[in-house]
């Protein structure tokens, strides 16, 4: 057996209802898709992402800066406590075959930074636009856009 | 769903067959114990361990030092390309919930130490006799210590 | 002892002369100004920084992505040889106290994104126009923008 | 200007005070042998050799696990924030040209294994007594084998 694709869902680990509401989208077509999801494991976009991909019956994984499994969100199957606080950042990035930012801030753009540094096609949904990032104007553009490079 | 627990095998990228044969029996029982393996991901006695694990169904973890999936053994199915080198050693001590040492040299050491620093059981099979290291002298022996602990 | 303020000043590994003489610039001004630098340690904006300090007497750090300190430039004084890749670039922005940018391209920009993040001030020299960035348009606005920020 | 030489004390973060002692003594002789000091950067063994090494006007590095470097021992020259952890013992070990361990339990035992599959000089003073190890009876002893390797 071969893993599965992987998408990487970053964003932010509080956001309003709307980006919650896209990133479970997301999350959900990820699954939908035959993809796995990697995110960072915590709470917010990522834990909306990995509620959605489990809905649809994918496998959810989780790169948390936390040194405990245990501090995953309860939609993470298999939790990656690495201990390096956003220095697991890079990981995610490393981890993903495409990534999906939905919202998010600083750390977000990092991972966006890293994704496009390592040559991978970086995607974005309502969060940074920057030189080198795919523009999607809905959960399903971005999926179906993220899809086009899996597949 | 919840994950299962996760066994770590840790042990050198290069071994006798005699090592080899005893990781991959105990990467075998740890499937057949209807556990997951979490190794370094490489060569050696982490394919050995996989390759047994994958026998018996398990799902198989690799946390590699190199920057790309590819870089992993073909017995991995969900391969963390971490970049961190040997600094990786101490996220499988934190991924598993018990530790199996089988042979091996320094690299081994460490992630004994940090298991033990972690206050996670760790058990030597032909391995290093330290100070907080449970002995084992088989294949069967060591599972059913870690077993032991995770029931 | 106390140690003194930290700029750090990160850019791309290659980068045109302007760009150098630039970097070399903000590098001495640093030094005149009685700060410490940090960079990458590699070459491009971080030797060309580096170097530009040590011209004005300062302690030159560089975090290197490297296994061996024998990999940086020879203007770093104290090379710190972390083994872990690019993942190394968030320990820059967590030991200065301030960041300027000179060009650079995305691996620059994650090391922005952590600035950032950590709320410290980060300064734009020909490099990202990120929101939150301040942007300055040579050297000695660049490094009094960094001295008011330490004083 | 090259960086001196540099040797590493590790060990625990509280210890008796005769370890505590020792440390003194050990980073004391480091610095009147024109050495520098690299350490973990915390209490204990660490801010014990620290203190000696600067009564001796050594400089003192230290490699901290936590995020600000207001978190080292106030006898640390450089402080490096790596927010990693304990994740951050290898560096400790890459940075230092030979280590000697002070008393200490599994943390120092993970940076002397690194050491040792660094292929560096190893020296223990009441510390463990591992293959490849080189034991000392005292701080003179360890500080005389140790500048044995680096002069």
């Amino acid at each position: 057996m071969h893993y599965k694709k992987i998408v990487g869902v970053i964003g932010a680990n509080s956001a309003g209802d709307d980006i919650l509401k896209q990133a479970e989208s997301v999350g959900r077509l990820i699954g939908e898709n035959n993809f796995s999801l990697v995110t960072g494991g915590k709470t917010g976009v990522m834990e909306a992402a990995s509620r959605g991909a489990k809905q649809a019956g994918a496998l959810t994984i989780g790169i948390l800066p936390d040194e405990e499994k245990s501090e995953a969100n309860p939609f993470v199957d298999i939790a990656v406590p690495t201990g390096f606080g956003i220095g697991r950042n890079i990981i995610i990035a490393r981890m993903a075959d495409v990534l999906i930012a939905v919202g998010g801030q600083y750390g977000t753009l990092s991972e966006i930074a890293f994704g496009l540094q390592m040559k991978k096609p970086v995607i974005s949904l309502n969060s940074w636009e920057i030189k080198g990032v795919i523009m999607a104007e809905s959960p399903e553009e971005a999926v179906t856009i993220a899809a086009g490079f899996l597949c």
